[in-house]
Order: structure tokens, then sequence, then C-alpha cells
């Protein structure tokens, strides 16, 4: 078959990982990389895959068979709308886990979502085999295409409505961010505590929990004294804590939430 | 040097570990099992180390070195009241993050604190290498000795006030049981959403994110709709989360905690 001839729109960390990746496969074509301004991070994504660049709307290549649409949340409305007069007949496709399909078939004959359930740094090496790609098109034939195309990076690709997806961004964010945010959490209390030197020291029991917890599920990983409905231990946590309001309403609300879970029967 | 004699309290998880790890070290030996019940556990565990059994207090051998108390935190002060009558020698050591010295200094004369710094499953596999263990005594007499054993166990000791080992602990308790709540929320959002097939879909982002916050510090990992203070995309998620009070509440409170430490100079 031809090359899929591709557009980048935007010059992010996602953008950086999909021009990869799209140069290193026979089966895909980058043409242009497209950015609202002329940065040095523009052009050099654009020479380095020795393809065009543009920032002006009006000389995008109208000609591509796809358009990835990697630009911030809030910005894919404004984009799609500068995007409709090409008049190209390619696929566009936005990227992002939490904007419904129809912020951009609004305005785009041939609109779809392409969302790799991944976090992208510009300086990680991704194994592409290894992510999920959540994909929806707003008609049979562009859905068809766009399932081609995602197979061309992840064998794991997964039709999904808006709505569903939205969930499993959510799901994301307890997961991810909010995981994160406890850790971060749990520096800061050890940093109080313990010298610098010392804050490594959770590190094995981190991993080993967070091993245990994929290979047991979470719920049968569980251990703790709000799992053990340990209030003595659970009030010397608090005294620590009764300085910061913050980590204290934290404390006690996730500890009910452990202690509900538990209770839980599924 | 003459092997370390060792009575071990108590046939929980921790003590199934400590046991293996005994028997199979040269410079200690494991000459008793204590359990306050004779269960079938605790004889199999004394009969599989080749060591002698009892559940009469009386009966506990006199002549050992070191006794490590591994009960249950709210049964370690009746434990060390009942072993005090022994008038043993012996250095005696409880196992927890969470309990002060004082409950066995109190009434047991060479008395200390052996917590090693990871969570126990019976059948776990451990690398007693990686385990940093913090320990405590009640004289400097009683700490060189404990320093010796517990450098027999690992290479990570530390010498750690009670107040800064329930610091640890409590720093714990967030990094690991916390976190843990949170990933078994994400589940449940997520199986609301889509089939249980796909709740695994969510494991390649889960790992990354894990590795990341590791590689780069929980703080510079962060990323996500409250970090960027998003609040489309946050009102969104609440959305779904509008007939569950409790991961409502836990949402915008954890939402708040990323946007303050992402203002947090240091």
């Amino acid at each position: 078959m031809n090359p899929i001839n591709i557009v980048i729109i935007g010059t992010g960390n996602l953008s950086f990982h999909l021009s990869h990746f799209i140069s290193s496969n026979k089966h895909m074509r980058l043409v242009q990389v497209f950015n609202h301004r002329k940065t040095k991070v523009a052009t050099q994504l654009a020479n380095s895959h020795n393809c065009g660049f543009t920032s002006n709307y009006n000389l995008i290549n109208t000609e591509a068979d796809v358009y990835f649409i990697c630009v911030k949340d809030d910005a894919i409305a404004e984009v799609a709308k500068k995007l409709a007069p090409l008049n190209s007949k390619g696929l566009f496709l936005h990227t992002s886990g939490s904007i419904d399909i129809s912020v951009i078939s609004n305005c785009l004959k041939n609109a779809g979502v392409f969302y790799p359930l991944q976090t992208f740094s510009k300086n990680d090496t991704l194994d592409w085999n290894e992510i999920p790609i959540l994909i929806e098109a707003n008609s049979n034939g562009s859905l068809s295409k766009l399932k081609t195309l995602a197979k061309l990076f992840s064998p794991l690709v997964k039709s999904m409505s808006s709505q569903k997806r939205l969930t499993v961004h959510l799901s994301a964010v307890f997961a991810c961010n909010f995981t994160n945010a406890l850790y971060e959490a749990s520096q800061q209390i050890m940093s109080n505590g313990v010298s610098k030197s010392e804050v490594k020291l959770l590190e094995p029991l981190m991993k080993q929990s967070f091993n245990k917890m994929l290979a047991l599920g979470p719920k049968s990983a569980q251990t703790g004294p709000a799992k053990r409905n340990d209030k003595v231990t659970m009030q010397k946590h608090l005294t620590i804590l009764k300085s910061n309001k913050q980590l204290s309403t934290i404390y006690k609300s996730l500890s009910a939430l452990i202690i509900s879970q538990q209770n839980e029967k599924f």
C-alpha cells in the first residue's frame, strides 16, 4: 500500500513521539509539521524528520491522509475551526482523553480521536507496542481507516465512545496524578522527620507495594492501620499532622475510603 | 563468633520471613517459636526450622540472646508484661513501625525495636539486602548488639527514635496504603465505564507514571488537569462522580493538594 501521508499540528511532547514513530515506519510518511508560531523547537522537529514546516493555516498541505491535532485541550475547538476551510478529504484526529469528538466533528467532515493511554515526556523512550490506543470516529469509513492507522502504532487498539474515554481519563487521574500527589505528600512528611538522605528509605517499600498491587489487585494487596481499623495508630498519625489541615483532612477521607473498600463485597 | 540464639514470639507473616532468613544464616540460630495458641501454622513453622515450640510463657527459653516480638501492635504491651517474669538477660525487640519503645522498655530490661521497612506477605520472595531496618534500643550496649544483628539481615540499617519512626510509618501510609486505595478507586471507576477486560488498559500508564515518579521525583513528574488548573476537565470529571460523594470529595481535595504542591517552592 502507499504510505499514509501525515500532518502533525502542534509541537508538544506527543508530537515529538508521534513524529519519531511515524518516521521510523515505512507505512507512514510525515509530510508537514504545523505550529501556530515559528519556534526553534517547531522548525527543529520538522528538520529532524526532513519534512515541511508552516505556521500559516493557509499553507497547510490539503492532500494529506491524516492530520494529528496535538494541541492543548482548550485549543482544540479553535484549531478545528481554522482547519475547516482547508476542505481536505483527510482524516482529522484529536489526541485528548477528555475532549468529546463533537468538538471537532461539528466542523470537520472526517473526524476522529486517537488517544494513546500513556504519559509522554520528551526524553522518555517509549515502547508503542505496550501503549493502548483508544479510537473513535464520526463514520464507519473513518473508523476503519483510523483502526488501520492505529494498528501501525500498537496492537492494543480499542474503539471507545467519548463518554467512556472520559471515564478512562478520570480513572487515570486517580491512578496516576492523585497517587503521584500522595507520593509527594509522603516525601514532604518524611523530610520533616528525617534527614534528606533518609527520604529514599521508603523506595523499596513503595516498589514492593506497587508490584503487589499489580499482582494481587489493590483490594487484596491493601494493608495498614485503616484496613485494620486501628484507631490508636490513626490517632497517632493525625497528631503528627495536626498543624497541616490539608493533609489531616486527606488522611481522614482516605482512611474512610479504605474502610469502605474493605467492606464492599465484589 | 557463636551463633546468636533467637526466639520468635508470634507466627504471622513477619515471623515467617524472619525465621526463614535466620535459618539460612550461620551466624544465627532459631531455638524456639512461641505462640499464645498451639495452631497448625505455629507448630509447622517450628517443625520446618527444626526448633522447639511452646504456647506456655513459663516454658519460653530464658537463655536466648534475642527475642523477636512479632505480634499485633495492640498486643505488644501485654506480651511484654508476660515476658518480664522470665528475667532473661536477652534482648527483647518489637517489630512495629508505630509503637514507642517505652511500651516494652518499661517492663523489659534490655529492649529495642527492629522495624523492617517493608510489607510482608507469606508467599513473597524477599531480598533482605534491599530492606531498610530501623533500629532503636534502650541502652548503648543493647543498641550495639542490635546493630550487629540487623546487619546480618541488611546493609541498610538506620538508628532512629520512636518519634521519627512513627513519622516514617505515617509517610509509608501515604505512599503505600493511600496510593493503593486510589488504585482501587481507579479500578472501580473504570469498571463502571468499560468492560472487565478493559480495566487492564491502564496498567502501562500506571507503570510508566510510577517509574517516572521514582526517576524525576513526584513533583516534577506530575501531569494532568489539576496541575494545569484545567477547570473545564475537572468539572467534567466531577460530573461523572456526582453520585459518589466520597470520591467527589477526594477528587476535590487531591486536586487542591496538587495545585498547592505545584505552588510550593522547594
